[in-house]
């Protein structure tokens, strides 16, 4: 039995009624958006996915009384604000952000100032908070055209004053996109209300819903001023050659995730019924244990506001550990069946912010994400066992220079002693740049990590590869 | 019980595995890809990933040896070609297409036209076909930095000629992309040995997987001139601010359509067991009955091939009836059981080229896809009932001046007349038109054509709403 503890990159379990609503379309329904008739079929597939846009219009606060019109649909939150940051920023405008920051939302920032686009990196505290006097001073000194902010660290779990960010930017009547994918489904959202230009979610964390389903609620004026990232066939307006303007389908080109909607949309009703504030309550339930657990734990540094406090932290918790490098405690972890995740969670500039990074003492920091959803049951082992294992085992895999994670018994590995590793890099990433190859192919490789790399006089790694 | 038409929109049935594989994903795998440890379940997603992508680069013929690495995923071929389109062309650069293409292509290119690229468009002959002659001598007469085609019509079934474009184009080395769209899963693909630049396909048509599933197979190099449409988080080199170079997280960013995967992976597999060349059969059979049968009808006008020519086109046909909108026919056909697809087909230039558009005798063709895996039994029924009720019962809707689609009993209809409506606009769109709205949404909208549109002197149609 494993403990996931990595909700904040995907949650699971799913709710049942996910998967099932996604094989009875594949099954029952089927049929194509707008690319029929009027069959049955076709108006199941209409139907539905007018419902799921009707579901995050409610949860979330689309614009027009909740319009479906101007909920889209994408593929993950990355895809919704390349489309807005791209579909609006032209060389001249200038874009404020914080150092929080994503690198869905640090790379597409980093390409436009490239071409042109002012760039202002706003500092956050050391607990990944930004003061609101701080952007309101940032807007007063020069004008920007573009907010963009993560409501909640992916990180540390810090959650924004989103109301207080929201009116510093309407009174200046500067556009604000906020990247919810740590905070749909966990905190109340009402884009109309908040007035933001665009609100950015994913559907596979708090919302539940199936990986590979995003989206986007639009305010309308700011649709019509973003150009669409993808063209193509929308079912409609065929006879014109650009790209319609009617929503949603100006940013809806090619035949969408019909049986990801599916999921999307049980995962929704799923929500509906238990509300969210129920869900964070329960999760801040979790998130308060898991803390009282962590701070027990002899050279812990925990990273963020060290307590629970209801709206102002999610239970995304980011810790290393004096002298432990957090990828061998990670990987130690895994093979007792704790399942979180080590590394730069995707985002340099929080853990920059910590000077962890490049330290030379831990490359990285390790996030835990409480279930926010799991039986309690669950949940309630780890801290038992948590601490006779952790720290100490992991320095005996230190001292014996490499550590090995579980692989399958018919597979033969042979271990790699790469020499002249630059200090800070992971192991996997040297297995990246030494083959040339970006995702790690697991057939061929398994993550071993080894301090080597991090305290050797001439920095090195271990790298196993399972040959199958 | 429905006889389903309309597979060049989206194949169904879909094979059981497809819906099984998607379920047991998210139940018992559902792990994110490259954002966690090495537990059982993150090695799970990573051989399932990269399994799926061996079975492509197998099928279609990737590059290195059929190297997984050089196939990266989209949301769908629409999405496809706007990252190869829209990453490698730049202003003052030279593109060359048919006049047979997809919006899918023509509405990046028209985009791409705006900002400077030049655009060139052969007309293919009225079967639908290029001369590859022609691609030559517009070739040999002006330099072209890329050539973008589909491989088969999904209008008309036409089925280019790849080898001697692929071969006009290596000889003059002028980059070559095409779309696979109608053509992956039924005519065997080798994008390495035939040099294309890029191979873009959808998983939900020939290749029997679920809806929100494309990719691309890549030229190595190419990968490296284009740049990505879609930047941000890849679980990898995360220290770094711009995207990475390395494959295939270079065209993947945030989290991917994981159950997408899982079920384009299980109708690879499906269709690995059978065989292209043994699907490809069983549907030209399918498609000779099927053209037989329409050949007997009174009033037909049949548009592309009129034969089935193996490799020389496909079981999608364009029929037009004298003096009948295709509208019409297709929803009364739709209230009888048989699904097919009215309009424009999302392929104006195509449909433009046989001069029906707009000529106010029809706003468009009919298509009708065979279903390439369905059981015979089903496929046997429709030509007996064919002739009786098809265009005669149509001619009563026509005089009756609307046509009504079958509706839930606990609907209330109302009929809204709209005036000055341009003649050869379909009824849809003079919703869409006058609602401002893109999509049907079919709650308040059903599908009601009047032939008022294309045959009064005062254009005008009535549109059905539905009330709940």
């Amino acid at each position: 039995m494993s403990i996931y503890f990595n909700n904040a990159a995907t949650t699971w379990p799913k709710p049942d009624c996910v998967a099932r609503a996604m094989s009875d379309f594949l099954g029952s329904g089927g049929a194509n958006l707008g690319r029929g008739t009027a069959s049955a079929r076709d108006l199941g597939t209409m139907d539905l996915v007018l419902e799921c846009r009707e579901r995050v219009a409610r949860l979330l606060g689309g614009y027009e009384n909740a319009s479906p019109v101007y909920v889209t649909f994408t593929a993950n939150v990355t895809e919704s604000l390349n489309i807005v940051l791209k579909g609006f920023l032209k060389p001249g405008m200038r874009a404020v952000t914080t150092s929080m920051e994503h690198n869905a939302v640090t790379r597409p920032l980093r390409h436009l100032e490239k071409n042109g686009v002012e760039l202002k990196i706003l500092p956050c505290d050391r607990q990944g908070y930004l003061d609101p006097e701080k952007l309101a001073a940032a807007l007063d000194a020069k004008k920007a055209d573009l907010v963009v902010l993560s409501h909640c660290s992916n990180v540390c779990g810090s959650v924004q004053d989103l109301e207080a960010f929201a009116a510093v930017c309407r009174e200046r009547s500067v556009r604000l996109v906020v990247d919810t994918a740590q905070t749909a489904g966990l905190i109340p959202l009402n884009a109309a209300a908040l007035g933001l230009a665009a609100l950015c979610f994913t559907g596979h964390k708090g919302l539940m819903g199936p990986q590979g389903m995003g989206g986007i609620v639009w305010q309308p004026e700011f649709a019509r001023l973003c150009e669409p990232l993808v063209e193509g066939g929308t079912g409609s307006f065929s006879h014109v050659e650009t790209q319609p303007e009617a929503m949603p389908d100006r940013f809806e080109s090619g035949t969408g995730n019909l049986p990801g909607i599916a999921g999307l949309n049980a995962a929704l009703k799923w929500i509906e019924e238990r509300g969210v504030d129920a869900i964070r309550a329960h999760e801040n339930e979790l998130g308060s244990r898991f803390l009282a657990g962590l701070k027990k734990l002899d050279g812990l540094i925990l990273y963020g506001l060290p307590e629970m406090v209801d709206k102002k932290r999610l239970s995304v918790f980011a810790v290393n550990f004096e002298g432990v490098d957090n990828g061998i405690l990670a990987a130690e972890l895994s093979s007792r069946g704790l399942e979180t995740r080590p590394g730069l969670q995707c985002s340099p500039w929080g853990i920059g912010r910590w000077a962890v990074f490049h330290r030379g003492r831990c490359a990285s920091v390790w996030a835990v994400s409480t279930p926010p959803l799991r039986s309690t049951k669950r949940c309630r082992s780890w801290p038992i066992h948590w601490r006779p294992y952790a720290p100490q085992s992991c320095r005996r895999n230190e001292r014996a220079g490499k550590l090995i994670v579980p692989i399958p018994a018919d597979t033969v590995c042979r271990d790699f002693f790469v020499r002249n590793v630059p200090r800070g890099t992971s192991a996997t990433n040297v297995f990246r740049r030494r083959s040339g190859f970006g995702q790690v192919f697991c057939r061929n490789f398994c993550a071993v990590y080894t301090p080597f790399l991090l305290y050797s006089p001439h920095p090195c790694a271990i790298i196993r590869l399972r040959i199958k």
